[in-house]
């Protein structure tokens, strides 16, 4: 099975020559998810494809569609499926995102091959080991800060990481990184953006006395807490909770919105558009 | 704009012919859902195609579809947008769906033209007054229940109807009046089927102890509380409601998960299939 | 049948003084809701109390508790149940949330007597005569807006009014009106507050690319936007829907999180803290 | 910190006894919730009481109640607080529920002490032994049943367990066994009950075509999946789920609905009421 996901300006027939192409080598389509943003003429699509009866080797169908991706002055990718996305976690102190992330893994509900854990404090290393996956400790206070993202670049270039997750990574991710792992880290941010930016979410909500709490999975931007929303999740809040019980509460909707939008991502849901992102739910 | 729904047998190729099809007239895709049910090899689809530079008359187009169709052994469906659906409500004692459908048409929610308020009860004859709408009240207690629904399918006849709705209309329907408005009624449930079939439903729900109660949109076939499930919202139950509370609470999921399955069936988010229901979410 | 709602300073015995009160005139407790905020040592309490077998008569019940009520510094209220809140309903044009006051108050939901509805624009003024309800029309354009609100303040003190409903009235009221009808008039904000502060949230909203919207009713103070938040209600947003979806998403989330805002006031359910509401819900 | 839950025949007085013999001692109410069921006349309440100024030894004024308590023809339990509820877990092959559980009983979100895990398969043995538990695999096939059940109870017994959890035990318990443990045995039916009862529920809940499925937290009754609710959790299902995506989406309702269960079973948030349980939630 291929998942091919596409983006290009609209025009007439779009479907039909995708369709075409895929239908000339006997593919069959088992979804096809399309839709067109008629404000600035944006076609966005998602396609699963059965190649069980295609008649050339799938590399071959996957080169051979770049003619018709160019004409459409297109992006798009392929992915092979089942596969598994090499994957790399940053974590700081707390455990219930990273704990969550590597079950889901465990199950096959998330298609990772987490091949590192990385994490400023070594909070999470007993996790890491009792998983035998191998952690990284790199210390970032003060001016090892630098230091430590391009030891973490290295370290994703050398995994040759697909995806790395920000399991509640408390660290603010410098330009550069951000621009060399572009559409490629996902963090959590533990609340419903845009309200409540900045630090110490849960003390805000609760001061505001809001009536729900929630939590944002987002693609990482140089811009802090303002890039593409992938999912969001909240829960009710009482009067009698605490700012404690807003963070108990809390970690449950970033488990929830965090691998819900890990997985939106790695079955190539997601589509960035801008700062808003397409997802093509299921 | 134009949407097409169609369900047929799968094979490779179908959405290559569609798109080819409305492209050949210079259709514009806007939104195209497709789903392959891989356990009986069965394609559904939904399209909505831009005809604004169509290179034909709209009948002609949909007419020629024919030949295509009839290859596929398909069955689909032509609507032209906007469009406003020819609807019979039919009502017992209670208001609130019939208020929710009435604000929702006023406000443009639900594309639809109400023709008559039917109802077995002369309740709800005075909100129909005010909205300026035919009231039919048909008695039907005892025996001149065949004679009541002998009365209604000719009002649905003759006034061409495209839907009803069954807002609480506390009568069972016989087989004959099934059958001749297959896939055109539409009822909602006072329960979260399958659970609490039959009387009562909050009676039940309040003597089980359930701590979440709900509302069912369904088709309506012979088999009573069986049909095809188009919507469903649930609320959540305290231990200090009380059966009454279950019913408030109840109206409320009742509106809206009616509100929402009229509106999926009226844009043609729908495909029955056997006692399931596609639908195409929005 | 009679609602208590108290707020005091915390201190030992609190309970016991108050259900030794009620049981030393054979009052029975039929609900005891209490919560004591360890924060800042204040105690916020509502019981219902079954008073048919109370030994004097329920005003002279009432005035008794005066002595225990000023001991403890409390500021506190009585209700006998059944009643009926004298309401003013304050719209501009959209009529969604009037309608579903309006239809919620028919069906005995919301314990109202809506004594008038109030309009800086005529358009609900249809809807108030078919109901019975005088309307008034105040243009509040320009220079008339301090004249306005001298005239809308005046039926809310003829009509002695217990509760001013904003059902999206677009005006920013003065602070003296805020001053003085303090804790009586609710609002319903079209965002998940505090994101979306101002103009425009749903517009905002699309542009973020969130995937909840939701709305916010609250007490209304001189700090606009920023008053005790009561209830709130969200939506899932899809990639597909336009801003004019998120419009008629967030319609639905309006009516409910106003409509049950206003259950919990009127039943006595809501304490103001500051910039909280204690909600003792139902 | 005490907790104490109590219910009893209705009578008038009874907060002003209780909330009596709490001032007498200057202890001090945190949290009273009282719900008295005016159908059949009982009185259910939940106290969080301040211990810090008490004037007596905790268990005099634990003992000291005996007389209030009888008086009252009650059932009542007190909790110190913090405590740890002895634990057993049960499970047969899956492991989700088992790591909700051990991951929120390490992070405290479950104040649990979990003295051993018993599974009639080993497949959680690996998980058992990483957390260094001890895990007891007990076969019980065919005619090996009756003296598994017996084992089990005896580990019950030896470990003075509080709490024996179902986390998908996939075995019919034996009257005798629900009743020797009765309130104390707290099973995740895969199902939002009362639909589905019997085996394969998210088979069922696929061939209904249902819009949501669930989960159930109930006490354990000898009379199968009818024992007392005590949470129930649903999520929304689209028409490209298959059976399996529907187990996928039903395992995180088990593992919410699950722990939620357990919470309010742990902090004494639930009386048992025939077979409704009371839940003062939080």
């Amino acid at each position: 099975m291929l998942i091919l996901k596409l983006s290009c300006p609209d025009q007439h027939g779009i479907v039909a020559k995708i369709a075409n192409y895929i239908a000339s080598h006997n593919g069959n389509l088992l979804e096809f998810n399309q839709f067109t943003n008629t404000f600035d003429s944006k076609f966005f699509a998602r396609l699963e494809i059965d190649t069980a009866d295609i008649d050339v080797e799938i590399n071959s169908f996957i080169t051979g569609f770049n003619v018709l991706g160019e004409a459409l002055k297109a992006e798009w990718h392929f992915r092979h499926s089942p596969f598994k996305l090499r994957t790399v976690i940053l974590v700081t102190k707390t455990t219930h995102c990273l704990n969550e992330i590597l079950w889901r893994t465990s199950e096959s509900d998330l298609p990772l091959e987490i091949t590192s854990i990385i994490g400023n404090r070594d909070h999470c290393q007993a996790i890491a080991e009792k998983e035998g996956i191998p952690f990284h400790h790199i210390d970032m206070d003060g001016d090892q800060k630098n230091d430590g993202f391009q030891q973490i670049a290295q370290i994703l270039r050398d995994e040759e990481v697909q995806l790395g997750i920000l399991a509640r990574f408390m660290q603010i991710l410098p330009n550069w990184f951000c621009d060399e792992f572009s559409g490629k880290l996902i963090n959590i941010h533990h609340s419903f953006l845009p309200a409540f930016i900045g630090a110490n979410p849960y003390r805000q909500a609760y001061n505001r006395g809001v009536k729900l709490i929630g939590a944002t999975c987002h693609y990482v931007t140089a811009d802090l807490d303002a890039g593409p929303i992938i999912e969001q999740e909240v829960k009710r809040v009482l009067h009698s909770h605490s700012p404690q019980d807003l963070m108990r509460l809390g970690r449950d909707c970033e488990r929830s919105a965090l691998a819900r939008g890990i997985r939106y991502h790695a079955y190539d849901r997601t589509i960035i558009d801008g700062n808003r992102a397409i997802v093509f739910e299921d």
